[in-house]
Formats: C-alpha cells, sequence, structure tokens
C-alpha cells in the first residue's frame, strides 16, 4: 500500500436521492474532517457540475451538530446531478477541467456517491487521471434505491426504500379490506430494469397476506394472465392487491407504460409512470370492479421518516469506508458489501469492488427468487431483503416535524 | 341524569377509515369491557350492516394484548360501509330489524364510529328507538380525515393525515429539489368539498419552504392564475411545489378534475390518472418544464407509522368519554373536542354535542385563514393545527414491520 497522500477531498453526490444518501456522504465527511492526512473537505454542489462549475462547499465551516442531521435527512444535502460524460477518448475536455479544479484546491481524494452511472463517472475520472499522472485515490460510495450495482450484497437506499413500500403496502391492505364490497389496488414501485423495489412488496406478507402478486420486470409481462390472476383472486377474495415495477413490459421488450412515455431523464432513459393508473383503468374495463391506481412515485426514495436503521448504520460505514481504504492507499474501487445470513444472524461487511467490474453492469432480481408463474416473489428474496429492513431511524423531530439538517453552505 | 342501564353495548365503525380510527374504537371497548353495567361488548361487522345481517364479534373474546395494538393499527378493524339509512318515515324496515337486534342481544348502549353520515345513522337510531320506547343510549364517535365535523374544535384521524402530508412534503420537497435543473410538483391531497387536510401543506412550512402554493376549495379556483402563480415561482426558484385538494372547482362550481371523466384533461390529451397528473401534465404543456403529480391516494389515511401520538390518546379519550357518557345517561350525543390554544400551551377536553346539530353540517377551512390571493394558508390555520400533530405513534415492529392486531373475531 502505498503512503497517505496529503490534500483535499471532494465528496459529490450523483442521480436520484435515496433516504440515506447523506448518510454516506455523512460517513466520508465526518472520516475525512477527523482525518489528519486531509486538508480541506469539499461537497460539490450539483455532483461533477460542481467541479466543473467550480462551485464547491466547504465542509469544515459546517457546524458538526448540523451535519449530524444527515444521518436522517433525505435527498442529496449537496445538490445532484444526472450528467453524462463523455469518453476521454472522444471529448476530453471535461476531464481537463477536472483535473484543473483538482490542481486548483490540491484535490487527491475525490468520492462519489452515487449508482451505476456514477460509478462509471467515477471510474473514467480515475482512469483519466492515472492516465495524465495526477496522483489521486478516487473511490465510489454506492446509493440507488433500485439495488442493481454489481458486486456488492445490495445497495445502500434500497432498505429504506424496501422498508416504505412493505409498511405502506401493510397500511394500505387494511385499508382497502374494511368494506365487504371489494376492490382491486394497483400499487406501482420503482424499478425499470430491476424489480429489486417492486420484490419488497413481499415483505409485506410475511405477517399477513397484504399483496396477493407482484409482478418484476425481470420475467415478461402477459396482460391476459395478469388480468385472469387478478380476476380470480378478485372473485375468490372479493379484493385484490398488486405490486407491479414501473418497468414492466411485454415479451416483445415494450414498457407496459409505454403509452404514457414522454420525455427522457437526461441519460436517455425513458421516463416513466402512470402505470398504476392505467393497469386499475384496464382492469375497471375489464372486471368491472372498482379498482384503484397508487403510484408510490417520489415517496417511496424520500421517506426518511421510515428508514430502515441498519440502511443508515450501513451507508454510513460504507462512506467511512471508502476514506479509510483510499487513506490506506486503494482507489478505483467502490466500497460495497460482503455479507452473511446464517444460523448466527446477518453479517455485513464493507468490501471493495474494482470500479471497471460494477461501472455499467445491472444486478437483477435472480429468477429463482421469482414464482414460476412469474406474479410472486419466493422465500429467497424474503431471506434476502428481511435483515435489511431492520431498525429504526434516530430522526429527531422539533414539534412533531422532521428537523433536517441545514447545511451553511459556504463556497470555496 | 337517569341510572346506568345494565345491557350489552355495540360498536361498529363506518365511513373511510383513518389512521386512529380504531383507537377510538379501543377507547370504547376497553372502557365498555371494564365497566360493570356493561354485560357484552359486541363489534359490528361492517358497521350498521353487521347490526342488520346479525354478524357481530364479541369483543369480550380477544386476548387485551391483541385489543391493546388497536392503539396504532390504521383502517377500521370491525369493518367498515357506506351504508345511507332511509328515513324511518319513508321505510323503517332497517329500524325494526336493528330493535330486534337489540333485543335479541339486550343491546342498551349503541356507539357508532364514523364521519357525518354515521353521525346521522346514530341521528335515526337514537330517535326511533325513542319513538317505539326501546331504552337504549347512543352516542356517535367522530372520525374522520376531513376533519369537517360540526362543533368539535377537530375530529379525530385529521391530525395524522395531516402529520403524514406535512413529512411527505417536507422529504418530498427535498427531493426535488436536489437537481439545478427544476421541477414543477403537485401533490393532491384528499378532501372534496373541505380543504383541511390540504391546508397541512402549509405545516411543511413551517422550519423551511417546502410548499409554495395551497389550493383550497374553500376557493374558486381559476386555471390561468395558477399557471401564472406556478410560472412566477418556477422563474423565480427553479423550482415549484404546489398542493391542491381534489376538490379544488372552478367559479361554476364544476371541479377541476372533472375533465378527466370524459377521458381527457380538458386539453384534449387522454388522461388516466386523477387531479395531480392532469395539473402536472397542462403545466407541462404551458410552461415546458419537468413536472411530476404526486396523488398522496390511500396512503395518507392508512400511514399509521407517521401517526400523531396526540391524535392517537385523543381518539382514544373520545371512545373512552363516549362509554362514560352513556353510563351516567347521556344519549343522542357526539363526543368532541374543546380545545383551547393559549400562552399556557393546548389543552383538549371532551365535550358532547347533540347529534341532530352535527347530523349533515360541513365544516370548511375559516376564508380568513385563506391568503386573499387564494394559493396559501395562513398562520391562523398553522396555529390551529400545529399542536394536533405532536407526539408519535406506540406502533410496535416486528422485524422492522408493523406489529398490527389481528382480531379472532368470534361471532355471536
Amino acid at each position: 500500500m502505498s503512503e497517505p497522500l496529503r490534500g483535499a477531498l471532494i465528496i459529490g453526490q450523483s442521480g436520484g436521492p435515496t433516504s440515506v444518501i447523506n448518510a454516506s456522504a455523512y460517513g466520508v465527511i465526518r472520516t475525512a474532517l477527523d482525518c489528519e492526512y486531509i486538508t480541506r473537505v469539499y461537497g460539490a454542489h450539483y455532483g461533477i457540475k460542481g467541479v466543473l462549475n467550480d462551485d464547491l462547499f466547504i465542509m469544515d465551516e459546517e457546524d458538526r451538530s448540523e451535519l449530524d442531521k444527515l444521518m436522517y435527512t433525505p435527498s442529496s444535502a449537496l445538490g445532484s446531478c444526472r450528467y453524462k460524460m463523455k469518453d476521454p477518448s472522444v471529448d476530453d475536455t471535461d476531464y481537463k477541467r477536472i483535473l484543473e479544479i483538482f490542481k486548483k484546491y490540491n484535490v487527491r481524494y475525490f468520492c462519489y456517491n452515487g449508482g451505476n452511472d456514477s460509478m462509471d463517472t467515477c471510474n473514467k475520472i480515475s482512469k483519466y487521471m492515472k492516465s495524465v499522472g495526477y496522483e489521486c485515490r478516487v473511490m465510489g460510495v454506492p446509493k440507488t434505491i433500485d439495488n442493481d450495482l454489481y458486486g456488492t450484497d445490495h445497495c445502500p437506499g434500497f432498505a429504506s426504500s424496501a422498508k416504505y413500500i412493505a409498511t405502506s403496502i401493510m397500511e394500505v391492505a387494511r385499508d382497502t379490506r374494511v368494506y365487504d364490497t371489494g376492490m382491486v389496488t394497483i400499487i406501482e414501485c420503482m424499478g425499470r430494469h430491476a424489480g429489486w423495489l417492486t420484490a419488497a412488496a413481499a415483505l409485506a406478507n410475511v405477517y399477513e397476506k397484504a399483496c396477493d402478486f407482484i409482478y418484476l420486470p425481470e420475467r415478461d409481462f402477459d396482460m391476459e394472465q395478469f388480468l385472469k390472476d387478478v380476476g380470480d383472486c378478485y372473485e375468490r377474495n372479493g379484493n385484490c392487491i398488486v405490486a407491479v415495477s414501473e418497468g414492466i413490459h411485454y415479451a416483445d421488450g415494450s414498457f407496459v407504460s409505454e403509452a404514457k412515455t414522454s420525455g427522457t431523464d437526461g441519460f436517455g432513459h425513458a421516463q416513466l409512470g402512470g402505470l398504476a393508473a392505467m393497469l386499475a383503468s384496464i382492469v375497471k374495463e375489464r372486471l368491472g370492479c372498482k379498482t384503484r391506481g397508487i403510484e408510490l412515485s417520489l415517496l417511496q426514495r424520500c421517506g426518511a421518516h421510515v428508514a430502515s436503521g441498519t440502511d443508515i448504520a450501513e451507508s454510513f460505514a460504507s462512506g467511512k469506508a471508502a476514506v479509510e481504504a483510499m487513506i490506506a492507499g486503494e482507489t478505483d474501487k467502490m466500497v460495497g458489501f460482503a455479507c452473511t445470513r446464517g444460523a448466527d444472524g446477518y453479517k455485513c461487511e464493507t468490501k471493495l469492488f474494482d470500479l471497471s467490474d460494477v461501472a455499467n453492469f445491472e444486478k437483477k432480481v435472480p429468477l429463482e427468487w421469482i414464482s414460476d408463474a412469474g406474479n410472486d416473489v419466493l422465500q429467497g428474496f424474503v431471506d434476502y431483503a428481511m435483515p435489511l429492513i431492520q431498525g429504526e431511524t434516530p430522526m429527531h423531530k422539533t414539534n412533531g416535524l422532521p428537523d433536517f439538517a441545514n447545511l451553511k453552505k459556504v463556497r470555496a
């Protein structure tokens, strides 16, 4: 291992926020502030854009008591972006600019807190810095409610959204079953290509049957089979609750929600939404029953008031591990988790993964965790996810409302 | 006051459920179980339908530890109904049947736990029993997230939904402000005729500006003014968050959401979602910015995990007061609250209101609590509502998930 470098650290946040992304960032920030080798800790305003725009916050200027609140404050406190870096061999303008800023502030440590695309950004920056001989250590700190990052057992952010979804579905199930006149309820969860979040609906079934069917994008969707599933259940129970992923698609690959597609999200992904309402309308038309579509929308990724205590602690640990690894000489890695779930309970340790292995791969729900009929999630997933949602948030409230962090954001 | 009657009690739940309706019911049930004059405590399955169908649960058979969980279990545990009783002078079939059941089980106490229509049901049953000389005491135990019951300071259930809405809007506000590319977010709250719940968005602004505009059904909605409000705000801040009541209507009384029933949004776009999706689509078209519509849907009335501790305690107290009042000889009343909010803090006491005064009136948000421009809610509302959302739920969790009550439901 190389000697620790003496210099500044930049932490940036990227991509869609989560309930606990700030806990990860705080793991980086607090560890860096306490580290003798790190001379200054900067927060990049709006992710890599903050570096490109020379728009950095001095984290050393923040009050520690306010920073502490990052442990339960949802959504990227430093600001985020969806900015796809070009390949440096095609256009190295951005990279030159980043190098310039790194030199200006003597940045020797760079942490990027994001999902798939952010790990790609990390990877490109790291390789560029090496190619020009600028000594700098780069570490990816994962976050994504989508839980689709390769290598790591799970991703910070997933468990809190999973807990939000399971809790909400348990509550909605109670609500929709109060009348003797039944209803079909369609609950739409996020997840374009990977069904992890929607699978969390299975956690709502651990103590009582709350969700009747779960459809993930890992399996082709068949509208007629879906209508038969729902119709049979409704006939049997006078009620039916369904969880669907926004990304469910037909066998030809086209999204079920395609009719609603409008605009793109800056990375070129089709922007989805409105699937629940659409399916509710189709069910109503075909089965003639009362229906309701519920889109969990942003609520599922910012519902910090019901975040998982385990997720918060692990998120912080991943940020802390990132700084410690860089100090120890590591670079070009993402901090992930290696976990065991055995007779002696759940154990989780941080582990480093090569950025080049992580970037641009998507990890999906294993097919063996999905029922043969493709309309339910099996015990394998429950065993996997259950330990992750344990524990409650330490969120402090003032007068019954969340007391979120408000940073001073002193510009560098 | 008359002597206590010796006989059974029936408690029924009616109308849309809330997060705390079971806390009210438990106030009735526990107090009745502990009362020497009450020989048996029955829960009516699906509200008054349970009486009509002779479908009653023996609450005496339930385990006390399971009943205790009703304090934080959302949605009518006994089942609910939306059943409008005919006027007995028009058709007294139902009343004769109720009398028959009351006689069969020697029912001398009847508590009905619901909103406006339920108080009407209570009122009619009470008057009928008097008219036929059957000695029976009848008490309404209010619940409604709509907070529109006449007389009482506020209604059990409102505060927990208000707390859910304020908390969620604070979280969503954090989420929608992470990018430097802005967005207009429309959040739709329940409330067809009264804007109390939507007004709760103002609570999200107490510690930080989370919600820019609030539109209630108490004021006529003007689409052009709305687009100007939102457009100006978006131009100024690069972001805008709006809370709208599902019941907002134009000056001619027609609901803004009405167009969607015809399958278009009034601007000719096919529209599957509700009001929020429709307004988001109109804003997108007119202002050309990114938009998102979020319908809080059932989540806002069943989100027991973030219920107000004050609401839970008051709900229980109202149920308890109902039984105590009946034992003391009262009948034909609804238990409400009389509150003071002074220099020495918030004080709330139960108070009885005449059912005939309560039934079929709707209490709206006072116009002096709404801004002149009709797009915001003023401090008067905040002072009114803030004390109601204090305190947290005692919800017990097992493995990170709510441990809701599961009653044995032993049939009479």
